[in-house]
């Protein structure tokens, strides 16, 4: 292959008419090169692109993705052409030029998501996204035919955010080798930190891009403490090597968040001041300003840092979301609340009720809840180092349990709900959360409490429709009578209620 | 009547045998004697009496019971004979002498409880008492007919101990007008206080002798903030009246418990300093030392006061009950942690499994749980303070709920335990609680969780018998293996469960 020729490898909707490229605003423009393959490409060759419209002209990393070639990758936020050049230490690689002309979205296209309005999230196009995610930590470790039976699973719409390692894990339950190993050399531990394996990138992004297809955001876990292979415990500059490595494949692609960690503070190895700085590099180098968070163990990370966009949270207090929300001034994601499950640890142990709950706590408090599964079925039951088990939370597959549902049900609510909610405190006294748009629109929930009836506040100057929501059994009912200033509405007596209150 | 003349009036077991008068252990020995009933009997006139056995002299007030005649209550605790000699400002009152022999207790007649052992109680005789107490507030101010439905149910042996005013309650659902009132006068407002009624105390010992019969303990409240009468606003020397006359009247019952108040933080009029005042005058005042407690609304009580006997604690934390037994080094009893109910307050909208839920995470946290009852079952609902409902913890009647018979199921199995049971941490790095006696008995709780196994370390120099109880349905059931050291046990994967270990 003649080096510095221009390959275009295309993802998604490029298309080439008249010689013109035709890319889809937010998806990506992708510029293949081929360069040298002697030395070694991943340190030795440096390589940009800069891409110009009118004012706006923005520089994005390139990367070495084998064989020779080198791709730079570029997510353009507005329509129109853009122009770009590049620029390497490798002369056949520099000032390469060229352009493409950014097409309109199409309908489901709504482009990356980012924070809107301090508290909230919302798609590039202004629609907004309410995040409910799912976590399956290894999945994109597994290979195909496990990964299609998540994907299947992920089509039924339950959720739109998943949290997943990029590097491979190690713990009860993720005991198999991974598909691929980020960097060249042997395992267990026998590795070249000098060079990264494309092939283990390659499947992550396929995997980033069929979530994408399902509108599911990737939240990408960047570091984590599960670890047999010293992945956990890289020097700095192996660590840069990566961070700028993911940066430039990763961050063209419009569904990728950032999380710095899962459970940074077990991560023993790294200090305080290291997490500060891999968040800075983010914030820095991702030319396109994908969400950034870091997940905690057991202490919250400080996520009052500007440069953190939202708190990425683990406590099974999901109700503490409003207070978060103030303390923190950005949204509030409990990624982590424990699971629902059947395993001998707390943090899978929760019933599918358990776990709807604290989705209802955590959202009608103001903040958003993740989900996460760990049914065992095997029989009889083996001590879990010893075990096999393809569990959703480790390696994804299918899901068991009944909170699934559940939580579609109550995405539904929220998504036709109007813009903007807040917690508003229509109970008073009583320790039922409620969110909403002060004297239009109420949703308050009852926790596992069974009232048969509420004695509640409304505007004296307008008349409600109430309706009951059973979150459990998945009913919306709506009440008969209408309701003005101060109201007593009875209710079914059973947990798991919820009201719906719309001004008339 | 003739001044003077001494009247026997022998509660309970006393009977004349060749003019000796037998007084059973721990039961009243009364004396009743005429005195005047011109001016104020209740503050003109002094009268105490000297009881003594060998070393042991003890000083107890009497009190004017009306129609001219005044009593002594004596509690013996020692058997043999007695003598006694009376000390009275009205001469015909004064040196009346006389005795009796207290007799060995009957079989059921366990005596006082008392703390054992810093974090246990006890009844005076040895036997070890585990509190499993109710609230019926107001069950003592509505008169027979339905008392004798709470006795009635009270029968069924649920419970040891019943939480109950002494002053009416004012409140949603306890707005009917009491049986007697403790003040002369007339409602609502114009009381002579100076002067008691004695028919009110009178049908509060009639209440405290029969739950004296079912073997439960009256927590006699002096003080509480639901007025409508101005009860809650006495000025002290109305206060000492009062206090020195339920505790001449009561103090010689020996199921009596003095609580300070309901909710002592909701009384505004009252300071610390007062409440302070009042523990002091029970602790010196009660000659036969009954328990002392003090109940918060949602400050605690700094219950490391030494004059306090244990920790009365209003809050739904039951499991915390570990962590303030080493705070206070008290037993620790929480009277109230919200109750079984579906009334519009969160305090009253419990499931029955939250309720028994919270029993067991008190119990097996090394504290005691308090029970409560308040469903509403009129069609269509009121507004609580247009409702009549009788409710069980306003004023008793019939229970309705599912936790007194689970209640009931735990309190078996807590007293053909062991003694002296104490926190152990059987469960590393769970949040599931147990106690036992290390490496003999261990009692563990799963909460709502619903693993499908539990790992857990047993000592490896014995074996073990591993029963699973399902702490809602009630059953027992012995797994076949016999277990030591590092241990699977399998388990039914839903919540509720509880585990308890016996060595072989």
């Amino acid at each position: 292959m003649k080096i510095g020729k221009v390959l275009f490898v295309l993802f998604f909707c490029a298309r080439a008419l008249h010689g013109q490229i035709n890319i889809e605003k937010w998806k990506i423009f992708e510029l293949a090169l081929s360069g040298p393959t002697s030395g070694n490409p991943f340190k030795d060759v440096h390589l940009s692109g800069q891409f110009i419209q009118d004012n706006d002209t923005i520089l994005v990393p390139g990367f070495y993705d084998g064989e020779g070639i080198f791709k730079i990758r570029f997510m353009a936020h507005k329509e129109g052409r853009w122009n770009y050049v590049t620029t390497s230490n490798y002369k056949n690689l520099d000032n390469k030029k060229g352009n493409f002309v950014c097409t309109p979205a199409h309908k489901d296209n709504h482009g990356p998501v980012a924070v809107k309005d301090t508290f909230y999230l919302a798609y590039a196009d202004g629609n907004p996204y309410y995040p409910f995610g799912t976590t399956c930590y290894g999945w994109v470790h597994q290979g195909d035919s496990l990964a299609m039976v998540t994907l299947k699973t992920l089509s039924k719409g339950y959720f739109n955010k998943m949290r997943m390692c990029i590097f491979p894990k190690s713990y009860d339950w993720n005991n198999n080798e991974p598909l691929y190993y980020p960097f060249a050399g042997t395992p267990l531990k026998n590795w070249n930190f000098s060079k990264l394996n494309p092939e283990f990138f390659r499947n992550i992004e396929k995997r980033i891009k069929q979530l994408d297809s399902l509108g599911i955001q990737a939240d990408l876990i960047v570091f984590h403490p599960y670890d047999r292979w010293g992945f956990s415990t890289l020097d700095r500059s192996t660590e840069d090597f990566y961070i700028k490595y993911i940066i430039a494949r990763f961050a063209a692609f419009k569904n990728v968040w950032w999380s710095m960690a899962n459970e940074y503070d077990f991560m023993n190895s790294k200090k305080l001041s290291d997490w500060d700085y891999y968040i800075e590099q983010f914030a820095k180098r991702d030319k396109f300003h994908h969400l950034i968070g870091i997940h905690n163990g057991v202490k919250f990370y400080d996520h009052t840092n500007p440069l953190i966009t939202h708190a990425s949270i683990q406590s099974e207090d999901t109700y503490r979301a409003k207070e978060y929300r103030m303390k923190y001034m950005k949204p509030v994601v409990f990624d982590e609340c424990r699971y629902e499950g059947n395993i001998p640890w707390s943090w899978g142990d929760l019933t599918a009720q358990s776990l709807t709950e604290k989705f209802w706590r955590g959202v009608t408090n103001g903040g958003y809840v993740g989900h996460g599964e760990t049914y065992i079925t095997e029989n009889p039951v083996k001590f879990p180092n010893e075990s096999s088990e393809i569990m959703w939370w480790s390696k994804g597959g299918v899901l068991r349990g009944e909170s699934p549902e559940r939580i579609k049900f109550l995405r539904s609510i929220i998504e036709s709900a109007p813009l903007h909610m807040k917690p508003i405190p229509l109970f008073t006294w009583m320790p039922f959360s409620c969110i909403g748009v002060e004297g239009e629109y109420y949703l308050g929930y009852l926790n596992d409490a069974q009232p048969r009836s509420i004695v509640i506040d409304l505007p004296k100057d307008a008349f409600y429709q109430v309706e009951i929501i059973d979150t459990w059994n998945m009913t919306i009912t709506p009440v008969q009578k209408k309701f003005s200033g101060h109201s007593l509405i009875e209710l079914p007596a059973k947990p798991y209620i919820a009201i719906r209150i719309v001004k008339q």
